[in-house]
């Protein structure tokens, strides 16, 4: 069976995350029920590179349809669109992928951007986009601490306890802090990231922004590998999954 | 009675506009009645820099609070942003205003920017935030057409019908047009606007943009003084009001 290679974005505030759950909307059912109507009613599976939890958003997400037809991939995109709305959720490119494409197993790198809106006011524009954090973040210290979580490492202390990953061990490519006027950004890249992995990081690096944490505690945390040393989970309304990387160009074929 | 000045965010996408109007949700109503909580109920009247229409959103707003009472710019901020919650907009920063100033009368410059997202695939993280364009945007051709617009003209032919402004001239300081990736960008620049001014420029700029008109055809449409002479209104929610200038910062003092 012909298996489509898929980029989408959604704003993940209606749903109850990628995967499907008992109660709610998720994003693998609106798909999977728009590729539906292509199907002749026929269910269609799709896997993702990474199952985003209840808020987080994508610009980027990646994956996998297998449809008993060929189509084009404008044609796919355009049809998927169609009989996904009004849902907060489009798909931006398609392809017939390569042979033996897994979306999950094919990736060799992730990147995920947190926004953090840094000032007095509550966000208006912004409102489900962004953590709002009242007093001012020092960057810098930020930066500082990221530096010591970046390569190879046990990341027990920053995974979520339900992580269901066999190993605990990843490794940070890219874990950079910045301001933009009142945004702080967060940005991290790796092969693969535990499950709450970026929020609990940045819930860390909030407390050494605050100055609650000197920078270098962030390493006794790490070195812990013990989930109750670290700083507290940073709401999902702040993460975004930007790109999935692999080998190939999936769209350029 | 002491006058403050604020600057506020706002997603228009659920509000009648900035103006009270009968039926719906106004940005003014909403501002109105936190400050009648800070006034022990009484009526509490705002002036804005701007009206913006239904779907507008604005980054930079700025409006006039008259209250009977002496509160420090911050406490009035977060007064407000507590009152206002759960409606989409916000105070950003407010402060005691110099004697004689009025939002509307004493600014001397007003911002918008204009979101295109050009691309096949509707927008789901921008739905609401920006005009969705399908058919890819020559952006050289539309920065032509947007400089035959610079400069002090007779704005009928991109007025609506309904603008009650005395004049129809106006002196527009900046109209320029860009691509990043996906999105085109219209920022402009004037010392006031008609009404719809902006979404018709850009409604018209868009013609040239998919290759319907000429660029030069923009100089005969504003030399027409005829509003059908033009291109149709571009849709609200593209729309922001990004920034009110004064002679002096407002809030620094």
């Amino acid at each position: 069976m012909p298996r489509y290679a898929l980029t989408l974005e959604y704003d993940g505030t209606g749903f109850v995350g990628w995967q499907r759950q008992a109660v709610g909307v998720s994003v693998q059912q609106v798909l999977e029920a728009a590729a539906s109507h292509l199907a002749g009613g026929a269910p269609v599976v799709s896997i993702t590179a990474g199952r985003t939890d209840a808020g987080v958003h994508a610009s980027g997400q990646v994956a996998s349809l297998d449809l008993d037809r060929d189509i084009a991939g404008a044609r796919l995109r355009d049809a998927l669109n169609f009989h996904m709305k009004p849902h907060a959720v489009a798909v931006l490119r398609a392809a017939l992928a390569p042979d033996g494409w897994n979306p999950r197993f094919s990736a060799i790198g992730r990147a995920y951007r947190y926004r953090i809106i840094n000032r007095a006011a509550r966000p208006a524009l912004e409102a489900g986009r962004a953590w709002h954090v009242r007093d001012r973040l020092d960057v810098t210290a930020m930066g500082e601490a990221a530096r010591l979580l970046l390569g190879l490492h046990d990341f027990t202390s920053f995974r979520a306890t339900a992580c269901q990953a066999k190993s605990p061990v990843r490794t940070l490519d890219r874990l950079d802090v910045g301001r933009l006027g009142e945004e702080v950004l967060i940005e991290a890249d790796a092969r693969s990231f535990l499950h709450h992995q970026v929020r609990n990081i940045v819930g860390t690096l909030k407390l050494v922004g605050e100055g609650a944490w000197p920078a270098a505690r962030v390493a006794t945390a790490l070195a812990a590998r013990d989930r109750a040393a670290a700083g507290p989970t940073a709401p999902a309304e702040g993460l975004m999954l930007v790109e999935v990387r692999y080998p190939d160009d999936l769209f350029s074929r």
